[in-house]
């Protein structure tokens, strides 16, 4: 018997290593060290960085990976991983040094790990990280044929007096909302119920009112803010920054707060995308149901003095990206909407 | 709606985060800056090595997995995937710093969940390694109800100086072999088809002839080598290092070799563990397909200086370890046996 037979192919995994190493070397910097296929990534930790902190973070893109499976489009899915990353360490105000994927699959096809690796490493060229390696696994008794999970981790550096860590959040501060590019990768479980099941669409159903494709609108990249937000941060202009993941507004908002300290959001301030209006009264969902599993058209919020609002709103726009004041920082406990 | 009645629980995720907290504080040491709930984690680059390079490796624990399933036993699983990713790293000489896991679950089991991360904690704890944080994710539609998969990710550091990279590999270098626990994490795809497949066994029947569980042979921890390999590194008594995982010997020390360089392993130099006699026999598997799919009893080469080993040997057998001389490094390519 050989282990093919018993359902995991070494060449097949040995070959996708190779093609997969000229996509990861073209996301080499200065700092990267290794080639693939060594057994650990290496990268230099970057002197020009005083009091340097590592910043890492951990993550999945939920089951917005069902709409690759259905679609036969895997490039997006490995930039949603890259971007949601990049995003949950920007927050602290680390920019990226590098990243590593892990992909278990059922069966391991080539195609389909290339071109996830290649969203990977195209996401990662455009965040400037180098990235590092990572392990494609085939557990053919865990996944379905077809199917696969994608997760990510991220490494980023930021020198301890540029670190946002929320403790410079103060009564007063405005709160700078950023649009988000759709669903980004949070709600999928609800989405994917609502439209597929409650409205009876399938992946290619334009839908009503939309002018879009379920996979068109679904299979949007997730945002990275790093372009928009990583001259504001080099300049200190900001406070406290929120990436807008499961939880919604609400949820991550609040993890931002210092003790005592609340924020009023205006719901009036900017316009929701028309996909969540048509989650929200396809599905029959409340809108506090709503808040809590979809951005609701808002990716990140950042934290600011009152004074810093327009020319950041003008620098967002000027990168293409749209930015809204949504509210403030009040006295009270807690995220509440007006 | 609520998210709920779509498969995905909030609330739950909510508690479990809470839980696990205190666990993975236990983890921490005095570069640790957060705490489990900010976005990132973050970690203080060590001030005491000079030329830090950072080394990161991400895997997984392959189908020993299912084991954990069909035993209702977790903690182990999550030992496995930090003591890998702790081999992968020191085979370059680095110390782990830091380790992140990511849990994809079809439905989110607070005591599942528990018991897996209980495991990954105490074994950062064993390992000097904090536990940064981590993703758990519950995708209802990807997952069977009762299974998950689980990825690990870590960072560790090393100077320039003891970094190994193989370049120090020379002919007429000794191989060290370090015993191997069991299986470790590789070929349970085939280990299981042949044990309870073929073989007909379920995980707690006795092994015919080894007096021991199929659940207690298979999912024995993967070993870390830290504590035997720690000291002869920081005495550059090692001049490479090869973690034998998927691929076998011949895979894995390949990938120490420099070019023009072979290595022959003398097969009679140590006992090969009577499982996987058992497995090779249940199975009607080629010894060479064993060698590539099994560590067949060797979870570690070192390649060292003739003049190192006795000391290497003793101080091995002193922390309750084994390790034989099983071959050298020859000016042939390739890895063969004699």
């Amino acid at each position: 018997m050989k282990y093919r037979e018993a359902g995991v192919d070494l060449d097949a995994a040995e070959r996708s290593v190779q093609s997969l190493g000229k996509l990861v070397q073209s996301t080499a910097d200065a700092y990267t060290l290794s080639e693939i296929g060594s057994f650990g990534g290496l990268y230099k930790v970057p002197s020009d960085v005083a009091d340097p902190i590592l910043v890492s973070s951990a993550d999945g893109v939920g089951t917005k990976i069902k709409l690759a499976f259905m679609t036969g489009v895997h490039d997006t899915i490995g930039r949603d991983i890259v971007n949601h990353c990049v995003n949950d360490i920007l927050v602290q105000g680390a920019r990226p040094l590098f990243f590593l994927d892990y992909l278990g699959l059922g069966k391991l096809e080539e195609a389909v790990v290339s071109e996830v690796v290649r969203g990977v490493a195209e996401a990662c060229k455009e965040n400037n990280c180098a990235l590092l390696g990572g392990e494609t696994a085939e557990l053919p008794d865990l996944y379905s044929p077809g199917e696969y999970d994608l997760a990510g981790f991220i490494v980023g550096i930021v020198g301890r007096a540029s670190l946002i860590d929320g403790s410079r959040v103060r009564e007063g501060h405005v709160l700078l909302g950023y649009a988000s590019s759709g669903l980004h990768t949070n709600g999928y479980t609800l989405a994917r119920h609502i439209i597929f099941d409650v409205m009876g669409l399938s992946h290619d159903s334009e839908i009503p009112g939309l002018g879009k494709s379920v996979a068109e609108e679904l299979m949007t990249v997730h945002q990275s803010y790093l372009p928009v937000l990583i001259d504001p941060l080099s300049h200190n202009s900001i406070e406290g920054l929120a990436h807008i993941t499961g939880g919604g507004i609400p949820g991550n908002l609040q993890r931002v707060l210092p003790q005592g300290l609340g924020a009023v959001i205006d719901r009036s301030s900017w316009e929701i995308p028309p996909v969540f209006r048509i989650l929200q009264e396809g599905g029959g969902v409340s809108i506090e149901e709503m808040d809590r599993v979809f951005n609701m058209g808002i990716g990140m919020i950042a934290v600011v003095e009152e004074t810093e609002t327009s020319s950041l709103i003008s620098s967002a726009r000027e990168r293409g990206s749209d930015a809204w004041v949504i509210g403030e920082i009040t006295d009270g406990g807690g995220v509440e909407y007006k």
